[in-house]
């Protein structure tokens, strides 16, 4: 892996957190997103050389949700820019690595992305992020 | 914030996880070293624009032995570089933001760090870094 991408952050309600972002720590938000498959609505807010995902759960059956019920608020996991997912997704599973799906999937952004499981990276959420 | 400077991991045992980082997902070693202000054994992975700090208690004493107590191996803070830490932590404490210590303290790498209150955060740990 040669870059984190963004590192995504599970909030109760966006509007409530984006300005601790913006005014207390002066990072600029890029744009606010509905992610229909993940149940989440996102916004991205610029921390210079990544991202920084805010992921605000739409219902409670979104993962995001599911996370916050046991966590609280806070880091949920680390996404690596890639430039071919596929490959990747099978290079990690030959070296033993557990994924979260069978493919790619479309995620924020308009990007592909798949998930390591945590059992696999010592309790991190690492996902794969290929923007199109 | 202009800039993230590391993502700091909390594991229970460097020897055993570098591996992952190294071998399976390709991202070198930089170094090891002890931080003995915060009882802990760090390595520093390079993840291309940023690196990872995987954070190895050195007795239960350690901030990170008892974060794993409670949550388990894991992303345990995100740190911004910063250019001049004591105008940061003024600005912040005049935001309303509650720091974790009155003035910054020697961390890794030789940088002085100071911590945002989770609180203040919504649940993440932020460090602010300044190298020397």
């Amino acid at each position: 892996m040669k870059k984190v991408d963004h590192i995504g952050i599970a909030v109760r309600n966006l509007e409530e957190v984006i300005p601790y972002y913006t005014e207390t720590l002066g990072c600029p938000l890029l744009k606010i997103e509905e992610v229909a498959s993940q149940k989440v609505r996102v916004a991205f807010i610029d921390a210079g050389n990544i991202k920084l995902e805010l992921l605000e759960p739409m219902d409670e059956s979104s993962p995001i949700a599911k996370f916050m019920e046991k966590r609280g608020e806070g880091i949920h996991h680390i996404a690596f820019g890639v430039e071919d997912i596929d490959t990747r997704m099978a290079d990690l599973r030959e070296k033993g690595v557990q994924l979260l799906s069978e493919e790619a999937k479309p995620g924020a952004g308009g990007a592909m992305v798949a998930f390591l499981h945590p059992k696999s990276s010592n309790g991190v959420l690492y996902e794969l992020c290929e923007k199109q």
